[in-house]
Parts: C-alpha cells; structure tokens; sequence
C-alpha cells in the first residue's frame, strides 16, 4: 500500500521531488537544536500550490499525517516527524518564487519557500524594507516565519511576522485552496481567518503563499550601548526613548553582567566597550527617514536627558557602520558563548514591562536559592518585555548531567512566576513538540480547549502536524 | 416558560436590569441607520464578567440567542436583534469600568462598555494616546469596537482596532470566561484566539474587557489640504509622504471635487478653501513627539518636494488649531451633507492603492454609463485604500424610489468592481445582517466554509449573534 501511495507522490511531483532513500530523507529528519530527530516515510518537496493540494489530498485519502516545514530552523520540533516513519515531511524549499513587489501598494507578494534574507536583500534593491529580521534569516523561509508567527529584533517598531501580512494562500486539510491574497489595510469581512493560520505552526492549514507589508528604507540608523544600574531605570529609559523618539526607536535589547562576562571569556574581542561591564547593558538603536544629522542630535539630546535623570551613568555611540555592528555582534555572540560552555537551559519568555523587575529580582534569588551557583544567563529584546532567561549549570559542573537532574525542576520555578507576573512562556519561539505539555499545564483550560475544538473543526483527520501545539 | 426565564435572569442581574417593558426596550431595538428594527424577550444589563457567564449558561440551557451590545452605533445591523422577539439583547453598557493604566507598560485595561470618547480622555490626562478615533465615538463602545474591528481615522499610523488590542476576556458560547488578559507584545502560545474573536461581530463569543495599547501622546500637528489632478498623483503624494515623513503621517483622506461641491450647497461655511474646487482636495496631517518647528519645517519641504514633482497643484497650511480642525469638519461634513440631499447608497470598499486609479476610472464610468444623472460621493481613507465611494440619485429624481429601484444593481457593480481589483466590500463597517448575502456571494467558497466550520464548532447552538455575518 505505501509503495502504492509512494507512486501517487510521485504522480503529482515528479519523481526526483519524492525523496524516499535515507540518505536523501536525513537532512530533514533532525530540527536545528538537534534535540529531535524523526523518522518519515517520504520527503515531498512541491513546486505549486495545486500540487501540495493534491498531495494532502492523498494523504487524508490515506490518512497519511503531513509535517510541514520550511528553513527546520525552529527552535521547538514543529517541523520534526515522529518515530513512526509513517508520516510524510512537505519541505516548501522549491515553492521560492517572488510573485510581485508592488511599490505604491508597499506589499510583496510571495511564495512560502522563499529565504528570509532573500526576500530582504530583493526589496532593499528598491529602496524599501521588509523589516522582519532574526539570527536564522539565512536559512528560514517567510513560511515558516508564518506558521510560527517569528519575533527577532525588529518587533519593537514593525511587529511580529503577524503584524507584517496582509494576506495569505492556505491549503485546508481537506485540500482546498483558500486563496486570501489580498494585499489590502482594511478587510472586516468575516473571522480573521489569516491570523488563525499564522502562528498555528502548520497544524490547521499549510502555508503556500502571503503578501506581506513592505515599508520605505530609514536612510540613517544611530546605535548607543549605555550602562544602567537597575531595571526600574532601564524601564524609565524605555519610556523616555518612546516619547522622544517615538517610532525611530527600532532596537532596545538588554545585557546582563553576567551575559557578557561569558561573552568576553568565549569571545574577547567582543569586550563590552562600557567601562566596568555594568550590571545591564542596552544597546538602543534609532533609525531615520530624515537625515543623518538629525536622528543623530535626536540621540544626543535624549541621552543627554537620560544623564540628568540618572536613568544612565555611561554611553557609547557607535562612530560608524562597523562599531554598530560590532554592538549588535556583542549581543549575538551571547547565543553563541553559551554554546561554547557547554548545554544550557534556555527560556523564551514575554513579561509585562511593569512586572519585569519584579520578576527578575524574585526569581533570580529563587533561583540562586534552590540551585547554588547557577549561573543566569538574562538577556533580549527587552522593549518587547521579552528575554531569553537562560540557565547554565554551575562552573565545574558536568551541565549535562546537571540539566538532566533539574530541567524539570528550573523550567517550573521559570513558568511559575512567568504565570505569576502573567507573561507567557513562548514569546517567539513557538511550542513545537518540546512545549506542548507545558502550553497545557499553563495556557489555562478554556483557552486549551478553544484550541482543541478549532484543530478538531478545521483538521478532524489530525492530518496536518499532529502533536505539535495541541493534542487532540 | 418565559416568565420562569426572566425571573431567573432577574435573580442573576437584579429586576431593575431587566428590561422586558416595550418602552424600556425600544432604545436597544432599532440600529443607528435606522434600516433595522427588531423585537427582544428582554434586554439585559449585567455588570459583571461572572453575570455575563451566568446568563449564557441560562440562555444556552432554554436555547434562547443572545445579541450582545454595545452603544449600537454600527452600520450594518450587527447588534439589532430579529423580529420572532424570542431573542435576548445584553447590553454591556454598565460594564464600563477602566481597571488599570500602566504607564510603564503602556497599556490600559478596561471593561467592554467603556464609552470610547471617554477612554481618549482619561488616558490623555495622564499625557497618553489611545489612538483609536471615529464619527461615533462620543457613543460607541469598546467591546463594540473590538467586536467589529473598527477603523477610523487614526489606522494609516496605529492600525485598526485589533491592532490595538493585545488581550482580551471573553465569555464562550458554552458560559465559560476565557481569561486572555496579558498585556504583551509577544506571546506564541499557540492559536490566535484574540484575533478570532476580533471583528467576530459577537457571534463567536462575548467580550467582556481587553488590554489596549497606549502611546505617547505626540506633542505637535500639522495639517494641510492640498490639491491633487488624478489618482496617480495622489499616491504618489502618499508614497512621498510614506517615505519622508515615515510614521508621522498620521492622516491621508481624500475628497472629491462632486462631494465638497455638495458640502458647500449644504455647508456654505465648509467652502474649500483651495482655490477652484479641484478635482481631489487631500487631506494630511503628521503627529510629531520632537517639536512643532520640527514638523512644520519637514511638512514644508516635503510640500515643496511635491509642488516641484508636480504632484500637487496648490496647498494650504493650517496655521493653527481651529482651522485644522475646520480641515476635518469640512472632511466629517460630506457625510451630514449627504444626509441633507436625501438617501444615498453607501460604501465602504478597500481597494489596493496600486488599482485605486484603475478602480475608480472604470468605476465612475460605468456608473455614469449604466445610471445616468447619477452622483458619485467618494471620499475617505485613501492613505488605507478605504474609500466611501457613495451613489446619490440624480439631481431631480426621489431619492428613495431610485434607490428601491437601482439598490441591487448599483451594489453588484461596485462589488464585483471590487472583486476584480481584489478589494474588500467591507473595510471597516463589518457584516453584520446587512451584507450577510454579499458576504457568502463575493467572500469565496473556501473561506465561506471555513467560516461556518469554525461558527459551527465554537457555538454549535448557533445562540450567539445568529445569522450575523455568516449563516450556519
């Protein structure tokens, strides 16, 4: 019967695009962190919308379950297949077209395979920006940017990638095309059934195609790194950046002590240029329609304020292009020296702004409390109230016998007082497979079963990615 | 049966919120347009969440609908109910509590019958700007904006209001509260269950209150009417203004030469102060947070910008706050000038801005060709692509016997104008009951269905808003 149903894929696709040898089918079977890898009866890689409707299809026919996936950059095993071997993988790679960029309507038109950078690099050739930016962007595709709904470093002012799209190309589990391609500001006809697919990482529908928001080039970005003593002035400084420089604030990610200290240790070149690495660090970045001169007397003038008003007690401004960059490699390569000292316990987590110092100050003690010299690795894009609230194992501990023993334990007390402070425990990452019991322990029960009856309504075969969000 | 109900709602809210006298009821029964009127078991006033609950599990048990409310100033019906009598109105009106501002946060937590005039000033008491803005605001409410995702004149910079929303209470079809009231910019916990209910007309579920976002409030405004030839023109205005003025371009509504002529007939005091009534009068204004000669400096040099590329053909600089807001009265006005003329058919279309030209050439030509005599009211958001493309009968003829006559057709060609051009035939006003049928002719099947699956499956009873926006 597979070989049958194999046959069929092959009818619609081509043969060479139904990879079924393990050697071919391998570089799809393991997500990016490497902590899942699956096994899949076939790697289907469609060219056209028509035919990944005829694939699913054949699959519900089958009752065959699809795994969508794009860049499998996702950091929670959304695009990951189980165990089974009985699932087939849909890689959207080859479905790469730009359909249209249109200027006066500043929208692009686009298929789900395209590159992040790709698409960034296609725009910026005609003056304008697709403002959606993060650490994989070489490699993830706007599909799965979709269907996880990605944060990175540009939400402060455009959004997630939800804010970004106007319209969508879906493909139902029961194959039918919803073409919602509409490139428009305004659309209150009916449920906002784009946004139920974005963010729904594949399990409701399959992302084929958007047209997304477009916005002219800033002609001039300025970048300061400034030192503050606490979070309630860090706070202040946020506030005080948004009522002066409203939407040219573009950047305000935050670096604990003890972040760039492992960074220096990992990278010394990217020493922290604020003099005796201060207990948080801000990078703040503005950017500018007008001119060079003026976001850069803009900067000057706010700093200044945030001087007098002890919010800040040291600066630096970056004097070119390279120092910028060399600010935003800093708070890069802390992703990266973590890796360098070994297996970490990594948190993904959105706080109310007017909570964040509370909960940072309780449960870092908590936490130093109940697992002695643990080191807390805080840093993020803290204007969006989201860190990355890493936790490393004591120095000369084995950190992966010491995640082992308290994984459980550490990622509690975390989404403890995330619940408490009513944040959420997945701001940009998404849930994947690795967070679907805790989606169900903390998301609340109404909301889980909301969540339940629209999978069961929209995908009653449990066809598309299933055991990834909600369980059904 | 029906007395044993109402003294069971009287147990839950108290006999005073009980409305079941035809006097006390007939306030709630007819729309604002006055083109509905239905008949209610009686009208309820609860002033709790848990009352709100309490009465939809009555209701669900005795299979009675309920037509949520709030200030009833919506144009389609939305919130009136039938006229079998049979169905209940709760009105959320006592349900206008504001819970919280958080400054640090920039959010304020509020009940769904806050009066939305009412919001705008108590956040700007605290130098904040709750940016959603509309004709009806003096009498709408919240939970009536985000049940239709209201638009507005503020949406070219803030968005609509499910842009402005980032959590939200609602009450289920079954009498559970689902509690989604974070205030976060960033939460990917799975499906987007806020965005479903947004603009879900209360068919869905009952929002009860909501977390908003705040902004600073800007410090400066300029406004400026200018004069543009064609279409082609205008958004290449837009487009230069896009991009030099970026996000200080808070306003961007066009007027035709035929609708300010009408102003002026009704209005003499709203003349056109450009010279010559000329073919499209736009309206701009920017919002600025760094100072008033800051933004007047840059409106004049863009200005010049569109004078030398000849975009424009004249221009008037407010020079102070009355006659800047003489600019909008006079953009306000065409609406009352119309209601002076005598009925008119009215749209409120989306059109992407790349097609606005082609949309509005073939349009009026077609228009003019197949009712001729004809008048063509169109102005509105144009900087949105929302235009309220409005048909008056010809001068001389009776309003209301033209329209009973010509209703249907005019309303077929613009929707199918709109189709081909990919707009929407509802870009900020809704569903409601009053284009129910146009909704299922020109939403596309797909979308139709998935529509009444969800429908279906999240109140299976069909007791919430029945036969609004969708018929299941």
């Amino acid at each position: 019967m597979m070989q049958g149903l194999i046959d069929q894929f092959a009818a619609v696709l081509g043969n060479q695009y139904v990879l079924t040898e393990d050697q071919e089918k391998a570089p799809y079977l393991t997500d990016w962190r490497k902590r899942f890898t699956g096994k899949a009866l076939a790697v289907l890689l469609p060219k056209t919308t028509k035919e990944v409707a005829s694939i699913v299809k054949l699959c519900a026919s089958n009752n065959i379950a699809i795994i969508p996936q794009g860049g499998h950059t996702g950091f929670c095993g959304g695009a990951t297949p189980d165990n089974t071997g009985k699932q087939v993988i849909l890689n959207l790679k080859r479905m790469n077209q730009i359909r249209e960029i249109d200027v006066a309507n500043q929208t692009i038109t686009l298929e789900a395979g395209c590159i992040l950078q790709a698409v960034q690099e296609k725009v910026a050739a005609q003056d304008l920006l697709f403002p959606l930016s993060l650490g994989a962007e070489g490699s993830c595709m706007i599909g799965g940017n979709l269907a996880t709904n990605a944060g990175g470093t540009n939400v402060l002012r455009y959004g997630n990638t939800r804010d970004l799209c106007l319209g969508l190309e879906v493909v139902t589990a029961q194959g039918d095309i919803w073409n919602g391609m509409k490139g428009l500001r305004k659309d209150n006809t009916g449920y906002d059934l784009r946004d139920l697919f974005i963010g729904s990482e594949g399990t409701l529908g399959i992302i084929t195609a958007a047209v997304m928001k477009l916005y002219p080039m800033p002609i001039s970005q300025w970048t300061t790194l400034v030192a503050t003593d606490n979070i309630a002035a860090t706070i202040a400084l946020l506030n005080l950046f948004q009522k002066r420089a409203n939407s040219l604030l573009t950047g305000f990610e935050m670096m604990t002590q003890e972040s760039l200290a492992l960074n220096e240790k990992h990278f010394p070149q990217m020493a922290n240029p604020l003099k005796g690495n201060p207990p948080f660090t801000i990078l703040i970045e503005l950017s500018d329609h007008e001119s060079e001169e003026h976001v850069r007397q803009l900067l000057e003038v706010i700093l200044e304020e945030a001087f007098a008003g002890n919010l800040i007690s040291d600066a630096v401004i970056a004097s070119n292009l390279s120092q910028a960059n060399s600010f935003w490699h800093m708070r890069e390569h802390i992703t990266l020296a973590q890796a360098q000292e070994g297996a970490n316990l990594k948190n993904d987590i959105t706080i109310p702004l007017s909570s964040l110092d509370r909960f940072i100050n309780e449960t870092d003690a908590m936490m130093r409390a109940s697992f002695p010299g643990v080191r807390i690795i805080n840093f993020g894009h803290l204007g969006d109230g989201n860190l990355h609230y890493n936790i490393a194992a004591p120095l000369g501990t084995d950190p992966k016998i010491f995640n082992q023993n308290n994984e459980k334990a550490i990622y509690e007390l975390v989404y403890t007082q995330v619940e408490r402070c009513q944040g959420s425990i997945s701001a940009e990452h998404g849930i994947g497979q690795l967070k679907l019991d805790d989606l169900r322990a903390h998301k609340g029960v109404v909301a889980h079963e909301l969540m339940k009856t629209i999978k069961k309504a929209l995908d009653p075969q449990n066809i598309l990615n299933p055991h990834k969000v909600v369980s059904i």
